[in-house]
């Protein structure tokens, strides 16, 4: 017997009131840790999942903003302190009998999106709504979360048909596709055999289950900064150090990347601040880009360049530089025999009608990183999308989904941990 | 019989706390106006004293926030409504008889830095200190202001022994160089036979008057805008029109302006902004600079490079632009009879000891403007520094001056326009 | 009954003596007229042919060079004074019955490759190597004009069988994709109801004829020349009008155009040339370019880039400009009735094994631009590549080719007249 | 007695008629050893005078051009050998007696100029124009040469009644300052008390000697080369290294190199030639520039930007680079005691009648290389022009001076020497 439909709600409004921007979730993660504790999953935080050399885009001023505001909603402090500054956690089952692993993943943060004020939107009729001004799950990830919990709670009511292990991944820092690479580098999944990752919604309605969407983008999302040394513009202009000059032509370079001969690439710099006054030779400049590639080995000649310009400029203009990768999403293939169990499992739910529809997905998402993880380490991932009728597009104010597909989605996966693992 | 030290004192310290920065002295306006309206000055306000076509650097928010302020503290409807938004006022002061026209300037402004809360600091002893946060008169034109008023006190006491006209310029908007071009280009001092103008302080001690500061700086401020199209930089980079790369590239071209083979020029792109996220081609970009030459024609030959080039990157990247000319100011070389006579009115003073030291400027000063358009027009015209020690440089949080100079600035006015027009 | 192969190869050796790079094919063209209006052919030569207008790459020097030699060489002055400057002609059969018109296209230039002196290459053992230094039909096009001789016999034996009409196009410059443009835009194939070109040899040896090539490159050849005022660079650099410096700016500019989001694109500029003397502001400067794309429409993006860049640069620099288009080709798609006659008619031959082959062409051939014309008219076109063994690769000084091979091409070309006509 | 007018003449003509372009003199200096190495002197050469590592702009061909036609001339194979390849020769007088050493340069190249066929042209008229096509001493170099070996022969005749030593240098390469840097270095002049070098006639007429131009300007000249690897442009311009590109981005940056607080600077890049094919990634590329400054510091900014640059560059393009200095010289101030002693010597000369001129030289001159040296050594230097009629300007193909003058250098040199060491 599964999870009921309206704990899985509940559940979900409960994230839905508490959503925390990426890097920030510990009232998020202190909750599902307390959640999974109790019904006896071991809980893995901190360092023992999170490589610090791989996080990325992550600021201290939020981590710290996130800290206070758990401690004062409340969060476990037991496992604020075992978190080491680090949101996410993974929840480790184990049968105690032989078997494969299998790593789920679930992504927790919300995103920087004011909650629409409309009365008519079903947080606000029903009093859910988002509790921290400027934050909100218009992304699903509540659904997620709770997809994951219902998961868990149904693990340890089959323990004893299954065999091997089950990792649940409470991935923070999804969106700008920060969290996944620091995960991957612990190593925490590197003994998964399977590796199975979602959305819910997103392009597909209540009753459709992508199993196979293709075309994941790999993208690099790179901050550089150059620090020079600021003069007076009349008077001494040779000793300054020009930083904002540095990082125009940082820009000029970055745009002439050469096209591969192998495939798409792009490259965009989006931001670019320097400068503070109009008589002073900036000292400072900061550079906000991605680059994108058909594939990983595209993407990263893409990411070489931007990191070989970044140096090559800092030299001619005798300024100091970093650079910082502020998130990262490489593409995936679907391993077949997982497509051919998702769309199986799939089309025998009762709401769906449709497994096997073709999907390119055109976009960006970092559980390619853990799923390539497990493939490169000789094991099978998949990455699908569960339907789900929504009320705006991901991303904007009035966004909400259709809470019934909650269920839709424990299901398919507690199946798929039946059919590996029973 | 002049206006008293004491009285000087008072205004000086009136007007010390109301500052208000570049384009926003309504109150400042309207007191001047009040005070010598009293007195039986013609009061110019508006357009009759500016040209909205030259005005440099004059933002509507800085505007609306002045004129709000103003009512606030109780400015004179009347003038607030002769102003026509536009700040600052001439004085007229008509003998009666034939005889010629003298123009004195004095700038109003204060400067955008917070007055330290430091108690030592004499304002915040005697409870005078600056009531408008950030603002402040750091750079001493409360005692310009308050040095024009003694001057007019004395034209109205000793009306019967001057011939022609006096027309006392209180200038809006000097820091920057915004505010000169506009009044010179309305014609209101283009009768004027002789033109002065001076700072406090600067970089002289009390008992030091410099009669001939050479080497103003021609500068012209620019700031120029392009407006491009965002477009997903994943999906349809094509689709965008860059102003970042545009406003990137427009950089290194101008930090490419060739030298000039007759003097010395500047180029300093101070501050640029530029997009508003990663993934989006960036629609927006402004940059902030300066430019610089050993006298005007060598500063106009540099901004009509930067306008040049403005439009040429915007016809490369398909991008629309706009330059707005943000301030300027002149060479301007002093005649040498009114350097003679402030050389000798100034050292007969009582606490001068010095006027004829040698001293290079080396900075801008838009007074130049009026002055070049006095020469112009066959008049003379000088500038000098008015020394008075200071406790700390100006710009500077803990800046006051040596008010006791405040006497020696009217008294050298004074005996200049007996000299001219008794 | 065919023209013999004796006969083919006969010719092909004669024109391979004399070859002619692109636009000074002068004594080519004569012959081609002397043989085809001898046997009763229409010949079309000249503005008949070449719209001036869109003439690309062709430089008075060569032009000139061409005349001069074809002259010495003994041409008739007849065509030469008919070519009004232009090479290439249109060779018309008329079978004075109604029907369908055709257009088959064969490329006649050299290039600019000085041909082997190895005892063993054939030309040099059977003496009819190249007498035009640094000339050379390295690229089979000595083959082509053959072929199409060899149709145009065999058209004129087969007068009475056919109907319609046959437009033998002799097309001048393909290498560097030059001379197609001009004979489109002139209109003559404006009336023809199919199209036909093809390659011999390329990458196909004998035996085999590929059908039906893909992936045909669109592709622009552009250069740039600036042109500004030279200055000296100690005294006066001011006066200067940087052409060098502009040059600089657009390459940088040029390699920045954005990816496109609909398909592959290229920028390369290959070659920059600019200025005189190292103390000299540089007058003078050049740049070659091509820009490709994955289509016509995404190749014309590029190039509309490219001129707006060269047009913005001026203007920042303010130097004039020129652009050239030195070349063009377009991608197409050959018409599926076309590919299933050739395949057949192919496969027939006795030489042949292979006719139905995937091939990816991956490189430009202005032949696409004939093709596309009479496909935008509502025509059908091909462009297929009937393989003979080489000695080198094309455009290597020893490069021959198999020689049987000509009557394949002869016969493929006059089964499909019949299968079109007859 | 002094040497004869006519001896002196008879010199100038022999050197005029054998010209020789900068580091190609094995001619002149062979000849030069010959006539001082017979009357006594020791010869220094090759290494013993020049530091090859300061070797500016010598080219391997043009050296081997210079020594194969020396060696057709007759040049003594004694000399050629010591040389070691590296033209011009130190003389050195030794007097016997302790004393102070004189240190006197005299420049021997020619310049890049055909001479003028014109048949009134002296050179022509008495037929002593320059047997070597191109190249013409239109800069009055052969004078320069003829003047040392006039006061060489002075020395010997005057042994007697002098003391210390005078070192005669006979400087290659003055042209594009190119030769001092590497004599200077060698350390050869490194124990003179006094320097003196002059130009003859530049722009002063008989009559006047400029004892003492001032304003010479620094100047250092580069060039740069990129070498990257070439790729096909459409079908892999990933793995090309762009060396066109990196030169371009070089061209933006080094004209945005900032300008100086302290003093005027300039900066031009003259000539830039990259790549060799249009659809080819450019793997080669060269850059010829030259900086300026007002003085030897500020030029050195220039320079050590210039290189900082190349290097950033090719750090951001991946290509490597090789800079090579290709001329230099600094500025100097002659010594106010050696400027009185040819003012005073000059103006007693019969045929002068202006000696103390105000001059502003304006342009660079490689002498002042030598001069500072014994400044920084400790020494006073001088460099003076010694006036004469010109037929036209310096570097014109009509170029000729009053050879009258030449005895006027002469004796302003001897009477220099008899002052210092007498």
């Amino acid at each position: 017997m599964s999870i009921s439909l309206e704990k899985l709600i509940q559940w979900r409004r409960e994230f839905h009131q508490f959503p925390e921007t990426g890097w920030s979730e510990f009232w998020t993660t202190s909750k599902i840790a307390d959640y999974l504790s109790e019904i006896g999953f071991e809980i893995l935080l901190g360092k023992q999942i999170i490589n610090p050399d791989f996080v990325r885009g992550r600021s201290q001023a939020v981590v710290e903003k996130g800290i206070k505001r758990a401690k004062e909603y409340g969060a476990n402090p037991k496992w604020l302190e075992k978190m080491e500054g680090y949101t996410g956690c993974v929840a480790v089952f184990d049968s105690g009998k032989p078997g494969k692993t299998v790593a789920l993943r679930f992504d927790i943060d919300c995103v920087d999106v004011a909650e629409t004020k409309d009365p008519n939107h079903r947080a606000n009729q029903l009093g859910f709504a988002s509790l921290n001004e400027g934050e909100m799950h218009a992304c699903g990830h509540d659904g997620h979360i709770t997809i994951g919990l219902g998961v868990a709670h149904w693990l340890m009511e089959h323990k004893d048909k299954l065999t091997g292990k089950v990792k649940i991944v409470f991935q923070p820092a999804e969106e700008g596709v920060r969290g996944a690479a620091a995960i991957a580098a612990s190593g925490i999944i590197d003994d998964a055999n399977y590796f199975a990752g979602s959305h819910i919604s997103f392009c597909a309605n209540s009753g459709t289950v992508l199993a196979n969407p293709r075309n994941f983008l790999s993208t690099t999302k790179v901050d550089i900064r150059y620090k020079g040394k600021s003069a007076h513009a009349g008077a001494a202009p040779h000793l300054g150090q020009n930083a904002l000059l540095a990082a125009a032509h940082a820009v000029t370079q970055l745009h002439g990347i050469s096209r591969h001969g192998e495939g798409m690439t792009r490259i965009n710099v989006g931001v670019l601040k320097a400068g503070s006054g109009r008589n002073v030779i900036p000292s400072e400049a900061e550079i906000k880009l991605e680059v994108r590639g058909e594939n990983k080995a595209i993407n990263q000649y893409m990411a070489d360049q931007v990191m070989q310009i970044a140096q090559g400029v800092a030299t001619s203009f005798g300024v100091t530089y970093e650079t910082e990768i502020m998130g990262e999403a490489v593409d995936m293939v679907n391993d077949a025999e997982l497509v051919e169990l998702i769309k199986e499992i799939a089309i025998t739910q009762p709401q769906v009608h449709s497994s096997d529809q073709d999907y390119a997905f055109n976009a960006s998402e970092d559980a390619t990183i853990l799923g390539r993880r497990v493939q490169d380490n000789g094991g099978k991932a998949i990455y699908f999308i569960i339907g789900a009728n929504r009320t705006a597009e991901h991303h904007q104010a009035e966004f909400d989904f259709d809470e019934e597909q909650l269920l839709t989605g424990v299901n398919i996966y507690t199946a798929l941990v039946e059919r590996l693992l029973a």
